[in-house]
C-alpha cells in the first residue's frame, strides 16, 4: 500500500481547549508501518481503518489556541505523541497514566469524542486538546526531538518505572534501532552501565564509540552470551520481531527484570522455570503518561539527548517505509513536513 | 516406579554445625512426584538420580546437636524445607536469598559438600546444617505445619516480595491445591481480598466457606472471567500443569502482577501486547530464604495458619502418589513418619 498526499483538511476547528499547530517534523515509527499494512489485526485484533494518516512523533509551532487553553500560546514549540484523548476519570488517568486508560484515543486511526476519526502527523496541521500536548524546550531541536515523543518515552518510562535508573546498575538494551539507540542515551544519562545486545556484530563500534554503550553482546554468539550470564539488573527489549526470551532471562541477575516494549507479531514462549529460579520478571510497558512525557522531554533537553535521524522529504515516504521494513535506517526517519508538504488550501 | 522402604542409614554423623532430628511428619509435595518420575529432565535438564529419597516438608524433634550449634538444642521442634546448603558467599546468600544461590543444595537428589547425595524426609532421621533448620513454635502443630516448609513459603514469599500483602488489595489465587489453599489463608491473614480462580466449580463452596476466600471464578466460564477483567492487583498462580496465561493477565489491573510459582512441564505462550498495554508483569518465585521461612512460620503460628492435610502411613505412600497425580487430595498428604516408619537399627 502506497501513500497518497491527500488534498483534504482532516482536522477540526480549534476547540476551546485545543491547540492548533503547524507541523514541522514527524518521525516515522515502526508501528506506522505495521498499521499501514494492517499487521496488528490478526494477532492483536487492532484493525487499521482507511484512509489512515500515520504519525505520532509530531512537533511544530502553535498557530492558534482555544479560549480556555492555559499552557500554550501562539508561537510555542510543541509536540504530540501516541495519543490525543483519554477519559480523565479512571484510576489510570487519575495517576497520570493516560497511556493505560481503557478509553485512550490514539493519535491516528481512533474515534475521537466527536465521532470523527483521528489522523496523525504526516500532515501539515494538527489540532489537539492541550492536555495531550507537550512543550518542547528551546534548546531541543525539533527534528531530532520529534522521535522522543514515541521512541523516547517508550524507553524512558520503563527505565523509571522498573527502577532501572539507579546509578551503578547494569542494564541491557536489546536491538539498536529507533527505540534502542535512545534507550542507550537515556540510560547512560541516568548513570547506568549499558550493554547493547544485538544480532548484528557490525553495530558494536557504533554502539560503544558513538552512542556511549559500555559493552556489546552479539546475541547469536553463545560464548559471549554465556559469559554474561547473571550480570544484568534489567533489560529493555525493543525488538518487535519474534525472538526467544530464554537467552535474555539468562543474562539477568536474581530479581532481574526483562521489559518488553516492542510487540512481536507472534508472542514468544515464556520459560517459567528460569524465571522462578531467579525470581525474575518479564514486564511490559507502552509509551508513558503526559506528565512523564513532559518530564522525559525536559530530561532530554537538559542532558542533550536527541535521536539520530535521517531527515526525508514527504515524497520519499514510501521508499522510507520500504527501507524501514529492512531496518535500513540509522536510526529514525523524520519527515521534514514544514518544508516539503505544502497545504493545498 | 514404586517406593521401597530402604533398610539403610543414609544420613551422616552429626557434624559440629549439624542438627540431627527424629523425623515425625513429612509432607508430600507435587514436585516429589515429578522427581520420582524424572519428569523435570527433558524440559528443565534436572535429572533425578536414584536411589532417591523424596521429602522436603520435614518436621521433627532434635535428638543431637553438634558442638558449634547455637540456635537449637535437644528436644526442640524443628523443620527443614527445600534445601540444605548454599555457598554463603554470593550476593543471594548475603541477601538471605539462599534459595536463589547458584550453588544451593536441594534437600534430596543433590550432591552435598562432602560428596554424598542428599536424601529427603521420607526417612526416620535427618541431619542438617543448623543454618537450614527452622524453629517450629510450640503452638504450631507439627503435622499441619509440615507443608508450610515448602507450600507455605512458596506462596508467602511472593505475596511479600511482589507487594501483594497490603490490606485492601485484591489478589487472585489460581489453583486450590496444596499451595493454593495456604495462599488463600496467608493472603487473608495479611488483610487482602482474595479471589480463587479454579477450573473446578465444585470447589467454590469450600473456597469461600471453609478457606475464607471472598469470591470465586471458574476459569472456564468466560462470562465470569470477562466480568472480572481488570479487578486484581496480583495473582499467585500455583498450577503446575500447562494453562494459558492470557485470561489471567486480563484479570489484572494496570501494573498488575502475575506470579508463577508452579513450573508446568511445557512453558506457556506469553501474550506480550496485553502485558504492554497495562504495564503488567509475569514473575516467578521459588521457595524462600531461611530468614523469610522462619518469618513465615512465625506468622503462621501467630495467625493460626495451618495446612489442611490427610495424614497417611508410610506404607500408603505409593497409593498417595497415584491419588496425587489425579489431584485427589484435600489438600496435602502428610506422612506420619514417627508412628509408621520404623528404623531397622
Amino acid at each position: 500500500m502506497e501513500f497518497d498526499i491527500y488534498d483534504i483538511k482532516y482536522c477540526r476547528a480549534t476547540g476551546e481547549k485545543d491547540v492548533t499547530f503547524k507541523v514541522l517534523y514527524c518521525g516515522i515509527c515502526h508501528s506506522d508501518l505495521h498499521l499501514i499494512r494492517n499487521e496488528f489485526e490478526s494477532e492483536y485484533k487492532w484493525a487499521s481503518s482507511y484512509p489512515l494518516v500515520p504519525g505520532h512523533e509530531i512537533v511544530g509551532v502553535v498557530t492558534e489556541v482555544g479560549s480556555k487553553v492555559e499552557k500554550f500560546q501562539v508561537g510555542d514549540k510543541v509536540g504530540v505523541g501516541c495519543f490525543v484523548g483519554s477519559c480523565h476519570s479512571c484510576d489510570n488517568c487519575a495517576n497520570n497514566l493516560e497511556n493505560y486508560c481503557p478509553k485512550m484515543i490514539v493519535t491516528y486511526g481512533s474515534i475521537y469524542y466527536d465521532g470523527t476519526t483521528t489522523y496523525g502527523g504526516y500532515s501539515d496541521i494538527m489540532v489537539a486538546d492541550e492536555h495531550f500536548v507537550v512543550s518542547i524546550p528551546d534548546n531541543l531541536p525539533l527534528d531530532v526531538g520529534a522521535p522522543l515523543l514515541c521512541a523516547g518515552i517508550t524507553v524512558y518510562s520503563p527505565l523509571r518505572y522498573y527502577g532501572l535508573d539507579k546509578p551503578g546498575m547494569h542494564v541491557g538494551v536489546v536491538g539498536l534501532g529507533g527505540l534502542g539507540h535512545v534507550a542507550v542515551k537515556f540510560a547512560k544519562a541516568m548513570g547506568v552501565k549499558v550493554t547493547v545486545i544485538s544480532t548484528s556484530p557490525n553495530k558494536k563500534k557504533e554502539a560503544i564509540e558513538h552512542l556511549g554503550a559500555d559493552s556489546f553482546l552479539v546475541s547469536r554468539n553463545q560464548d559471549e552470551m554465556q559469559a554474561a550470564t547473571g550480570t544484568l539488573d534489567g533489560i529493555i527489549d525493543t525488538v518487535s520481531v519474534s525472538h526467544p526470551l530464554l537467552p535474555l532471562i539468562g543474562l539477568l541477575k536474581t530479581n532481574g527484570k526483562l521489559v518488553l516494549v516492542g510487540a512481536p507479531e507472534k508472542p514468544p514462549v515464556l520459560p517459567v522455570f528460569p524465571l522462578m529460579m531467579g525470581r525474575k520478571i518479564v514486564g511490559g510497558s507502552a509509551a508513558g503518561g503526559l506528565r512523564e512525557t513532559q518530564e522525559m522531554i525536559n530530561f532530554a533537553a537538559k542532558h542533550n539527548i536527541t535521536a539520530d535521524i535521517e531527515v526525508i522529504q514527504i515524497d520519499y515516504v514510501n521508499i522510507a517505509m520500504e527501507r524501514l521494513s529492512k531496518a535500513d535506517v540509522r536510526y529514525r526517519f523524520v519527515i521534514d513536513i514544514g518544508n516539503t508538504l505544502k497545504s493545498s488550501s
